[in-house]
């Protein structure tokens, strides 16, 4: 396979699979450098398969996303294989670590296919969307008045945005980082008492 | 750990994880009795970790459910073993099998944790829901006007739902059934290439 079909120069998320390769020790980066992509990425995962960073107009403080590291449009065009098994095995992950980093209790996972169906980014992605308690603010440190809370539902893709705040978007990504590195800690030593 | 724990009785979709085992052979049985549960259940796949039927409330035509055999009420507490694996395994062949059957290229996967992310059923489960052409009708032996169609985006878990007609019922789950039977053997006839 070409290099350009692995990494179609103008899919955003590709942009960033090339920035960000799986390095050979720890699928969780430590401090990745934001400034490697354009819009800046804040990278919380980089596996041989997969990849999770904060997405650029969250709905929710938090609001991350999780794709494959090669290009496939559709959910329906991901390999059975370790790319599949990839998907299974981080979205349990992700969601715990997400829940305890942020605090909440509710959040939405949502894997959009196609303009009817409010894909914007053609490379298949999965939203995790964590749903605050009315009048609650999540974890920040600055104050951002209600635009962090989402009153009702919103349209997918078309909800009331906010572009990501770039110095708490360093934090977030490495408060999820460490809540995730503990979660595989957690499973690494759970297998070793077996 | 006990029966009870594994299949509250007040969950309907341990009551179809009970009903429906896991056959020896094939995941996907191939004519299963819709009545051995109420309200009736339109099963596609019954594996050892994973079931999937129709959504007794669709949204559209097809709406499908994967949840996990055993009780978990949200994502964050699916063990990271096989149960993960079969939903990273069975999520693209689904999605394969509902865009053959319905002729469908768009569709949203939407999974819920929690009240305020619209959960309703407390047992992990992802939402299928095609996204069909304005003025398309899906497939369909009866006429129901346009009540199959969405027009707009609506709030999750709130949106227009009209309760499944179970004669087409019986009729789309066969057809998901051996959609995804196919992609199955497909899969095994490019493993024995290998």
């Amino acid at each position: 396979m070409s290099l350009e079909s692995h990494y179609p120069s103008n899919c955003p998320f590709c942009r960033i699979s090339e920035a960000y390769p799986a390095s050979s020790g720890t699928p969780i980066p430590s401090a990745p450098d934001p400034t490697l992509v354009d819009p800046n990425a804040f990278v919380i995962l980089s596996s041989d398969h997969v990849l999770a960073f904060l997405d650029i107009l969250p709905m929710t403080t938090g609001h991350v996303l999780l794709t494959t590291r090669v290009h496939h449009e559709k959910l329906s065009e991901v390999p059975i294989g370790p790319t599949a098994q990839a998907l299974g095995y981080w979205m349990p992950l992700m969601s715990r670590a997400l829940a305890k980093t942020l605090d909440v209790e509710d959040w939405n996972v949502v894997q959009n296919n196609g303009i009817r169906a409010a894909q914007v980014v053609p490379h298949v992605h999965f939203h995790f969307i964590p749903r605050y308690s009315e009048g609650r603010r999540p974890p920040s440190k600055k104050s951002k008045g209600d635009t962090f809370e989402i009153k009702s539902w919103k349209m997918f893709g078309r909800g009331q945005r906010e572009e990501l705040d770039e110095e708490e978007a360093v934090v977030l990504a490495q408060n999820i980082r460490e809540a995730l590195k503990q979660e595989v800690e957690a499973l690494e030593k759970d297998t070793a008492k077996l």
